[in-house]
């Protein structure tokens, strides 16, 4: 398990460049490794992350070509998390905007603290929410989110959990244990499979169904005669836990 | 109309490979005659389906091509359920897992009694949940069907309903009129301008409105100068019901 | 800010071919402008609006050529109102209707009066709701569109609310206040950031996310090199309103 925290709580997490890529080095990390079968983002000192650092952007001034890089930069990172096969989950607390926004958006599971507030202050600003366009899209539906870019963004938490940004809402004293028990099923299941299955569902994103039996037909085979598959009817057989699930 | 009854309720009515062909055979038969209206798809003794029979995957064991043949002939059935003209209900009690869970979502209309429960158990076993993925990420949403799949997909009925997983949660005792009502309504709608109306919004899935104005503007044309749109605007300026409407 | 008025009381504001030519019209002129920043679309009399008007249908009768031209005519002017870049509301009470329920699917913005009805009666007289279809998609999903093309498509408001059909359900007394607060939320952010945004959500729709990080970086450094991200920016540093936010 990787605990991704974004740590820069004077500015309430905001992403600078240094940090997107840090954010990518150990996520490409993770994925090399082989063995870590969930990543958790959250926020240092209560808040998740107030978006794009406006002090990189001010330094950009007047260089559009500085500008395209950060935006491409995190645009990557956005992607790159959107499509890992190691599943991910977002813990929110406190402040979600911009980036941030777009952040929780591509993580499978998201996890929120009653504290928390979504914002997207793009256009407010004068500037376009353009990395995480797609990414709200693919969360909110094209609807809500063209919505919610028209008017600024603002959401509480059950708003959010309403339009399903969001997967579950806590009180803050309870989003640790409700965390535990969200890890506590995705360990449940073979880290293989659900790379295997998130890849599938990615794929039938912009594809006909009718399209992707034989895909689909290939993939299970592979997956029942695999390492995993065999493990998993011989531990439902024999009525034991398969090797993926940890002991405690 | 037709009522297809998943009837294994030993196993709470596991889907074989002999009930798969004969799912495929009943709705061919049903378009080829022409006459039926609305499928209704219910399993017997008080579950829905409880997903792909075990004893079959177990025959098929170091037989890839026959986990294959039999992967693919129920991602067709899948695919044929959710491209038929005829409009289609599911009524869902008690288990509904895996592959039951994947008919759920190809029904045009999902009605639940308040005893369903929904589990996606593939990744937990280490399998995929592979031909089902393109219709999860149709009824769900990329977004809650990556979720389910990450973590096991438990629900209850009234998540079901917050998800539009089904469309009407009922008390047992209520399902059976709710069912009615659901296909007076269905009853109420032509045919032909039904099985159009779902090749349509197929379509739109995966193409921009903009390069659909042609096909839907010829389509309108037809249906209106057609038998069924002659009948209805007589029966509605003759304050009849139009012939298609049964009478009762 | 524009408001177009639906102006067919006596016939619950259905729409005729002048009144979709109007539309048409009058959308042309607030592009051509440019200065218009919202348009707000509403029906007179406390209907917003019954669909296609049966009267040019019955003038069609018999000539395939217009009904498709008339069926054309509607669907370009729903592919416009979509598409353009100017923010749009629909301001919901009483009937919305087939051609009426499609308008209302592709307003940024829907707000309801309670008083709010919902129907797609297309299939029950023997037609197809042909060029709203993948409005309806793109509006409720492929899930709930096909239930209810089905089904006869009847919502109150609670129900379009929950389905994301509506954005927000008041009392009929207080639509008017609610709409202020929306167009004020609106006003806020700056017109050719939002116009941007929109572009490129629609574009995400049929596109992978991968393949959009160029162009997102090149709107991205735009913006902020722009006329507008340059005030905005400014703005914030001097803690005022930017120039596109009206002193009311």
């Amino acid at each position: 398990m990787l605990h991704l925290t974004l740590n820069r709580p004077d500015s309430r997490n905001a992403l600078s460049i240094a940090m997107v890529a840090e954010l990518r080095a150990a996520l490409a990390a993770a994925e090399a490794a082989g063995d870590v079968r969930v990543i958790v983002l959250r926020g240092a000192g209560g808040h998740f992350c107030s978006g794009g650092d406006l002090k990189d952007m001010a330094a950009g001034a007047g260089d559009a070509a500085a500008l395209r890089r950060l935006s491409a930069a995190f645009g990557e990172f956005c992607g790159a998390f959107a499509d890992t096969g190691i599943a991910t989950v977002a813990v929110l607390e406190g402040t979600v905007m911009g980036g941030g926004f777009g952040l929780a958006c591509v993580a499978d599971v998201a996890l929120a603290a009653d504290t928390v507030s979504f914002r997207l202050p793009e256009t407010s600003l004068g500037v376009v929410p353009a990395q995480i366009a797609p990414f709200l899209v693919q969360r909110l539906g094209y609807s809500q989110a063209r919505r919610l870019a028209v008017s600024g963004g603002r959401l509480d938490g059950r708003q959010a959990l309403s339009l399903g940004l969001v997967h579950e809402l806590h009180a803050a004293a309870d989003l640790d244990a409700a965390l535990a028990r969200v890890l506590g099923e995705i360990l449940q299941c073979a880290p293989r499979a659900v790379a295997a299955t998130k890849r599938l569902m990615a794929k039938a994103l912009h594809r006909e169904a009718s399209e992707m039996v034989p895909e689909a037909a290939e993939l299970f085979a592979e997956a029942v005669l695999g390492e995993e598959g065999l493990e998993g009817v011989n531990a439902f057989v024999q009525k034991r836990r398969p090797r993926w699930v940890p002991t405690t």
